[in-house]
C-alpha cells in the first residue's frame, strides 16, 4: 500500500426533500451567489421553485446562469465567471448533473483570477483559491458533487480536459434520490456505467497488497450491478435510487483510490470520442472500457481474475484463469447491454474512421503516454479504438 | 435507507515514517499545544523523540501531560483541562491509541468551560466548542482518531459514560503502520475485537434497504478477518499492519452508519463489565457480542443468515437458516479464541456474580433500556451477560 493523504469535507446531505435545506446551507458562505443549471428540466420538475424558495427564505439573492449542456462548454464558463465579478457573487451554486457541477467548478476557479481560466486546464499553473461551491445533485453518475475534479470541453477544436484540486471540493452537496426519478433510462444506465468506470479505474492497479480498497470497490461495483436494474425496471423505487446515488457519490470521493495508484486510460480515451463525437460519457466509456480490458489483460491477470470472480461471481477455475477473466468482461458487456447501451462504437453510430485522430490527440502526438496501470503510447491507444469498432 | 447528514473533517495522513509530519499539521492550529501521551512506550519507542524533534522544527511549544491509562479517567482529564487554562494551550495532541485520544477529546471541550466536562458524559448540555486535536495513532482499536466520540471513566463509582459531538472530530490523524510494529499480541487481538465490534454494531440494523452500507461493512469485516492473523503471525508485516490500521479508522468514521441505525447495547453492556472489572474493552466485547447475538438471533435471522453467509463463507441452507446464523457465531467465537482471545466472562477471569449489579447499572436501575437492534431492559441485559458466563 502506497502512503497517502485523504481529507473530504464535502458536506453530504442526503434523502428525501434535502432539497429545501438548501438555503440554510448557503447562508453561511454566501448572501449573494450564481444559480447554475442546464436546461428547462429543473423548471419543468418545480425543483427550480423549492430551491430559489428556500434561497429566499435564508435571505440569499441569486444571479442565474442557466444552459449548461453536457461535456460543459468553457464559454459559458466565460460567462459565469463573468456574472461572479459583475456581481461579486460569494458562491457557485449548481443545480444540475455532474456538467452542471463540473461548470460551476471552472467559474468558481476562474471568478478569483484576472486571466483565463482554460489556462488550469491546460495544466499552467494550479488554481490557489476558488469560490465556495454547493450542489443540488439530479443526476448520479460523475461523482462531481464530492470530488476534487471538473472537466470542460473548449469548442475551439473540441478539447475536453480536465483539472483536480483539493479546492473544488463542494462544501456541501445534496442528494435527494427523489430527484432523480424522472431521468430518462438512457441517463440511468449513462450514470451506471460511469460510476462503474470511476470503480474500475480505481481497481485497476500495479500497487500491491491493496485488498481493503479491492473489497470495497468491489462492493461498491456489485451495489450498482445489483440496483441499477431495479431502477431501470420501476423508477419510483427510492431505496434502490438511494443506494444507486449514494454508491455513485462514494465510488468518486477520494475514499476508493487510497493507498493506490488508479488507471485513468479508459477516461482519457473516451474524452476524445465525446470531444469528437459529443456522445454521453456514459456510453463511450461503455465502449472503451471492453476494448481497454481486453487489451491490457494479460498485465495482471490475477487482478482481472479476482475481480471477475468477486464482482460478476463467475466460478473459479484456477487451470484457466484466462477463460475466467475473460468470462468477466464478457459478464460486464452483457450487463451494459442490459441496461440498454451499445458496447461498440458502431452502436453509438460512429461508423467512420478517425480512429488515427483520436489516438493522435489522445497522446498530444504520440508526446505522451495515457493509463498508469499500462501505459498507453498512441498506438495502444488505437489498437484499442479498433478493438470497440 | 434513512436521510442523513455525512461529514467526516479529519485529514488521515497515513504511512510509513509519517509522524515527521506532525510538527507541520500542528502549527496552523496553534504554536503552544498539550501533548498528551500514556505510558512510557513512546519515550522507548523513539516516537516521542521524533515527534517532539518534529513539533521544535516547526516552532511549536508544548505542555506535558502522559499517564493516561487503558479505561481513561476523569482526574487526569481535569489535570489537562487545568494545564490547558493555566498555559492558554490552542491544540491537544494525543499521541498513542484510543484512550489517549478519548482523553484528549475530553480535555479539549473542558478547556472551553467553567464547569465541569463530566456533565457532557452525564448528558447535562452538549459542548458548544473545544480546542483542536489532533493525534499520532500508535493503537489500531477504538477508532477515535476520526470520530466524534469519547469515553472516560469516573474512578468515583466506576462510571464509564460516552459523548459525542462533530466538534471532538481530529483536525488531523498521522497513521504510521510501522508504529504499531510492536504491539503486543494480546493488544493486537483486542483491537481486531473491538474494529469488528464497530463493525457489526452499525450492521444489525432494523433499518431496511441499506444493501450498499451492508457490502461496505461486510467488506471491511472481511479485510480484519484476514489481516488479523497475519499481523499476529508477523508482526512486521508492513501491508498488512497497514490493511488493518485503516480498516479500523473506516470501521469508527461514520461513513458505515450512513442511512442506518446501529444498535450499541454490547458496547454499553461492555463498559459495564470494564468498568468494574478493568478488563481491556476488545476483551470485554469479544465475551458480550456472541452473547447478544445468541440472545437476539430470532430478531432478524434474515439479517443473521446474509452475515453469516457474506462474512463467514458458511454455506447457505435455506431450509436450516437458525443453523447457517448460529454457525456465523461459532466462527466469529472459533476467529475470536484464534486471536488469543477468550469468549466468556470466565476466560476473564472473572467468576465471580456481579450480573445483577452490571445489568442494573447498564440500565440506570431499569429506567432506561439499551440498543436499537433490540432494546434490551436490565432482565434481558442479565440474560446476556449469564449466556456469556
Amino acid at each position: 500500500m502506497d502512503n497517502f493523504e485523504f481529507r473530504n469535507p464535502t458536506k453530504i446531505v442526503f434523502g428525501r426533500s434535502t432539497e429545501h435545506q438548501v438555503g440554510a446551507e448557503v447562508a453561511p458562505y454566501s448572501r449573494k451567489i450564481l444559480l447554475h443549471f442546464g436546461g428547462g428540466s429543473i423548471k419543468q420538475s418545480g425543483l427550480y421553485d423549492r430551491v430559489t424558495a428556500s434561497l429566499r427564505a435564508a435571505g440569499v439573492e441569486w444571479v442565474e446562469l442557466g444552459g449548461v449542456k453536457p461535456n460543459p462548454r468553457l464559454s459559458l464558463v466565460h460567462e459565469g465567471v463573468k456574472l461572479c465579478k459583475q456581481h461579486q457573487l460569494g458562491l457557485v451554486l449548481a443545480v444540475g448533473g455532474g456538467s452542471t457541477i463540473d461548470s460551476a467548478k471552472a467559474i468558481a476557479m476562474g471568478a478569483m483570477i484576472e486571466g483565463d481560466v482554460w489556462d488550469f486546464y491546460l495544466g499552467k499553473g494550479a488554481p490557489q483559491a476558488a469560490l465556495p461551491i454547493g450542489t443540488v445533485l439530479t443526476i448520479p453518475a460523475a461523482g462531481s458533487e464530492a470530488s476534487t475534479g471538473t472537466v470542460i470541453t473548449k469548442e475551439e477544436g473540441w478539447l475536453k480536459r480536465a483539472v483536480n484540486s483539493d479546492l473544488l471540493y463542494p462544501r456541501f452537496s445534496i442528494l435527494n434520490p427523489e430527484l432523480t426519478f424522472t431521468l430518462p433510462p438512457f441517463q440511468v444506465a449513462c450514470g451506471a456505467v460511469d460510476i462503474m468506470a470511476h470503480l474500475m479505474e480505481r481497481y485497476f492497479t500495479n500497487v500491491r497488497d491493496v485488498a481493503f480498497t479491492d473489497r470495497l470497490i468491489e462492493a461498491t461495483l456489485k451495489t450498482i450491478i445489483a440496483q441499477a436494474p431495479k431502477v431501470l425496471a420501476n423508477p419510483q423505487d427510492y431505496d434502490a435510487r438511494a443506494e444507486f446515488m449514494w454508491a455513485g457519490t462514494i465510488a468518486h470521493n477520494n475514499l476508493l483510490n487510497t493507498g493506490r495508484v488508479g488507471d485513468w486510460a479508459s477516461h482519457d480515451i473516451e474524452h476524445e470520442i465525446s470531444g469528437i463525437y459529443d456522445v454521453a460519457h456514459g456510453a463511450g466509456l461503455a465502449v472503451v472500457f471492453p476494448a481497454w480490458m481486453k487489451h491490457v489483460l494479460h498485465h495482471d491477470l490475477d487482478r482481472f481474475v479476482q475481480w471477475a470472480v468477486r464482482v460478476w461471481n463467475v466460478e473459479l477455475d484456477v487451470f484457466n484463469p484466462e477463460a475466467v477473466a475473460r468470462e468477466g468482461i464478457a459478464r460486464m458487456e452483457a450487463f451494459f447491454r442490459s441496461l440498454g447501451i451499445g458496447t461498440t462504437l458502431a452502436s453509438l453510430g460512429i461508423h467512420d474512421d478517425r480512429i488515427a485522430e483520436m489516438a493522435d490527440k489522445c497522446t498530444d502526438g504520440n508526446a505522451r503516454t495515457v493509463g498508469n496501470f499500462v501505459k498507453l503510447d498512441r498506438d495502444a491507444v488505437a489498437a484499442i479504438l479498433r478493438l470497440a469498432q
